[in-house]
């Protein structure tokens, strides 16, 4: 039933040669790869407002010179990322450039801060598409954790099915998107330049605004970069642009970059300009929509294809975690699983486990957007600067033609990257403290982890030096519980093997049992020796176990092997277990996990 | 760490002829077995009120009218439980009465009835003990359900050590709580009598009540008789008495009547001369004793033994129900696994049942005993009308001499039961109606439980006339991932069994893997045979599966027997499982359930 559930759900299984090989062209791949850097617009600009408002709503004018802040560190991080892209046509991701360039232990720490991050990436989308939502229908603003967690369940099965083959169908609401905000910023701006917008809805620029700080602006600014999270997307996913992908991939980054400064702005804009103020339960870029258009059409248009393309961008997680994964897995920093493929060919493992643990994020946080956003943001420019610190050490020491300007480019990006994170430490630490915590423990377990493959595999190496002697002959122990056709099953199995020797244990509580079943016995199986082991404490895995040690001690001697026959009966239904004390589940586990003894199951199915 | 856990809370392990025989003289006795009926009336005068209150205060004079029914319907069950001790020396639990009498499936009402209202004891007991303590300390009023919790884990944890020896201790309790409710009553008649009470506090007896139906009083007869839930507590332990064993038992269940009928009326007439109100966070009995004592030493001392007298209550639960299960499971109606006695001689699976049952039920009702109460009456009331029936067609089977007066006491005890547990279904259907979802589902469970036991016993059960033919020679098959040690142990004992056939197995998910393994493998173990079963599916075990099928269907022909060898390594500590993916234990588990195969584990110890 589970098996059909999983089909039903997942569909059918495909062979490993089935693994296309679709490469993207620009128009598809911007789609695709841009989703999750553009639908930051829909959370960036209300970042910086919100900061703004804890002193007062004459402070929004400050909104339009952090922008242009947020701007230029864009136009940074997009020329940084482009060297990137020609410097590692394989695919640049933080990991495998910091790892190559500045060492293993910073490229685990860009790693293991994208591990994390990509968890946020769906949390935070997918909180941010469901704060769309309920903004246009509020009676759901109650439920916003369940429609957030019914989202994250549906984009991890349509993951687990695979999604890449439907890749084109995911193209449109991106483009809708881009072209439903550019709509609203041309008639916004349109109704500005017809006079049509009280200019008493915002303070002039320059406005003088009593308890404004440095410290302030510069928490709103660091705020407001979260709006650039998911720039590094393309630089990571170049092996599936169409060839030349270098340059394919360095022209679609320049083309999202001008897309995301032109609709950050007109957004920063418009919310200046008209006047809005950051509340619970309505996004931003709701209330804007709902100033131009009113309740209408358009409105709807709006915050559908806002929540769309958030969701979508929650999808972006899902390409790039079970793939760093992966890299990680094969570095053996991680639990080999991640490296398996599922019956779609995805990476189900890695998949599954993001699912789960942005739904434990979205439950922790209740699904708080901007309770998210520091984590996600810091966890972001962490792996930045590592990698433009990485291209800055490759340019010096490679020094190729030209190298002064692209060491100039890139050091201008580490720079930035890191002053950004820094703020995030000095302006958040109450929100992002819990990335000092968790950075160096992800280290120590993947150092761990490692540790221990690499051990496992050195014991399990076999060396020609070792001597290694044939076994001598079996002695096999068998715990019998009655005289039933299960125990009958078992001795007969026993006695095909050519043992050296067969002991049929018995562990009676009463005394009076141990004599009564030895007559029964002596009756039964006149050839094969019983042991009574009298148990006072009623407990049959100790006695057991000691009489084990005992008949091994002697075998082991003469290179003798010991193995244990466990007789089971297989109740026809699952849930008729729960009728019957596992006891010999409970013996075998016990017995392979402590003891160096060879178990074997003889099964007797019942037939009803 | 588990086990020395257990050790420190349960204490060691007992032998099987630790178990004592220690007999109760009355007065320990009344003490132990009249804990659960003495503290309903912490809690059943509070019910008649709850019911009036919704009329008006000044209806609340109808409680000494329903008072002096309940007391009528204690005399009758009293007089017929009377009746019954005699009966049935060895313990008349309504479950055996009612089986012998009535048939199996009455019995099956009462036994199943009975196993939910324990649960219900523990929970409603709890609760109230707890009410009693917040009504003293209202700041801990809102930790309600967190400190119901962890007086039910103490319990648990005091029966799993076995609290029969410490019976005298809990003696003291159910005495402080008669004296000081005594002491309650002496004080409150006598300030009465000397005219400190203003008589303005209650209406007169008579008062005419506008909206008061005769419904509403049936409604607060039924929740007052809550009130004598517990009753049925001494016919059930009539063999731990002294001899003669039912005299004695008839003596203490006189005197435990009288004193519950005492301090019912006294407390029903306190509350309505002082003209108590029910309140939700604070309970009548610690209201009255503020009213009498202020919130002075002898108010603390009332709700100090209330509260240890109420989780005293639920103290029987423990004794009565793994009691009850033991004879269920002997009967083969519940699993078996309540039959076993834990390292300390308690049926410690029954015990962590009903821990565990009442926790969920406490969490459930959110710990509001008004709201659990309905249910636990029900459940009372249901067996007492079983075994007072049962009792009336005892006397008419075998009537011995005087049987008339017998027959009539236990009609009438069984009339009335009858009648308030319609009452029940009448006035209270919101509350009470899962019972007829929940009585019908665990008969079903019953009758289910019986007949998997029935068949599995028929099947193993050995009779002359089936032929065995012994097993003419065995064939095995060793999957294997990789050349290494572990496989090589395997390889090892597969040699030493005398098979007929060994068989090396590998799935390959990729073609290329195939032939160099094959290659490897002819280095390494020429003389045993290789097998590659290539699985584009990435599947192990279905491939597998199919293999085994095959050899299972050539070897049936000659009487051979199939054998799965699996290696298996072992870390050396537990979380590191988790690194590796456990192929061996899918394999074993899904080859043990589906085939009919004989599965080996040859387990390689790790030693780092």
């Amino acid at each position: 039933m589970v098996s059909s559930l999983k089909r039903l759900l997942i569909g059918r299984p495909l062979k490993s040669d089935q693994l296309g090989d679709q490469k993207l062209n620009k128009t598809k791949a911007l789609a695709i790869l841009s989703s999750d850097a553009l639908s930051s617009v829909a959370y960036g600009p209300e970042q910086i407002l919100i900061v703004l408002v804890t002193i007062s709503a004459a402070a929004f004018w400050y909104s339009i010179p952090i922008a242009i802040g947020v701007l230029i560190l864009l136009l940074a991080l997009i020329l940084s990322y482009r060297q990137i892209i020609f410097a590692y046509p394989h695919g640049g991701g933080a990991y495998i450039v910091s790892k190559e360039n500045l060492g293993l232990y910073p490229g685990l720490i860009a790693g293991g801060s994208l591990l994390v991050d990509y968890i946020l990436t769906v949390a935070v989308s997918v909180s941010a598409g469901t704060d769309a939502i309920t903004s246009a229908f509020p009676s759901l603003h109650a439920y916003n954790v369940i429609i957030a967690i019914l989202f994250v369940l549906l984009i991890t099965t349509l993951n687990l099915r695979g999604v890449t083959e439907s890749a084109s169908f995911l193209a449109y609401p991106v483009y809708l998107f881009v072209l439903s905000i550019f709509i609203l910023i041309g008639v916004g701006v349109f109704n500005i330049l017809t006079g049509h917008v009280s200019p008493t809805l915002h303070t002039p620029l320059g406005t003088p605004v009593a308890g404004i700080s440095l410290f302030l602006l510069l928490k709103a600014f660091s705020s407001g970069s979260s709006a650039l999270t998911g720039v590094e997307a393309i630089s990571n996913a170049i092996p599936n642009f169409k060839s030349p992908a270098p340059s394919n991939a360095a022209k679609t980054l320049v083309a999202m970059g001008s897309l995301l400064a032109v609709l950050f702005s007109g957004i920063v804009f418009l919310a200046y300009y008209y006047g809005i103020r950051p509340r619970e339960e309505v996004t931003v870029v709701s209330d804007i929509a709902e100033q131009i258009f009113g309740r209408g059409f358009m409105y709807y248009v709006i915050q559908g294809t806002t929540a769309l393309i958030l969701i979508l961008a929650a999808n972006t997680g899902y390409s790039a975690f079970p793939l760093l994964a992966v890299n990680l897995a094969k570095d053996k920093f991680i639990p080999r699983m991640f490296t398996a493929r599922g019956d779609r060919l995805g990476y189900s493992n890695g998949i599954g486990i993001l699912g789960l643990l942005s739904i434990l994020l979205i439950i922790a946080f209740k699904g708080r957007t901007e309770h998210l956003i520091p984590l996600y943001a810091i966890g972001v420019f962490i792996p930045f600067t590592l990698s433009q610190t990485g291209m800055m050490v490759r340019w010096f020491r490679q020094r190729p033609e030209g190298w002064v300007t692209k060491f100039i480019i890139n050091t201008t990006g580490a720079v930035i990257s890191f002053i950004v994170m820094m703020m995030f430490f000095l302006t958040k630490f109450v929100q992002v403290w819990p990335v000092l915590i968790f950075i160096p423990l992800i280290l120590l377990l993947f150092h761990r982890i490692r540790k221990h493959y690499e051990s496992v595999a050195d014991q399990l190496r076999i060396s020609s030096c070792e001597p290694s002697f044939p076994i001598e002959g079996n002695i096999i122990i068998v715990p019998v519980a009655g005289i039933t056709h299960v125990v009958e099953n078992s001795l007969k199995y026993a006695k095909s093997l050519n043992a050296y020797q067969i002991i049929a244990v018995h562990v009676p509580f009463e005394r009076e049992d141990e004599l009564a079943f030895e007559a029964k016995w002596k009756n039964w199986q006149p050839d094969i020796r019983l042991v009574s082991l009298y148990s006072p404490y009623r407990s049959i895995l100790h006695p057991l176990t000691k009489f084990i040690d005992t008949v091994q001690h002697k075998a082991s001697e003469s290179n003798y092997q010991v193995s244990v026959i466990v007789p089971q009966f297989i109740p026809k239904k699952g849930w008729h277990n729960i009728l019957h004390n596992q006891s010999s589940l409970l013996l075998r586990t016990h017995l392979l996990y402590r003891r160096n003894v060879i178990i074997t199951t003889v099964p007797y199915h019942l037939k009803k």
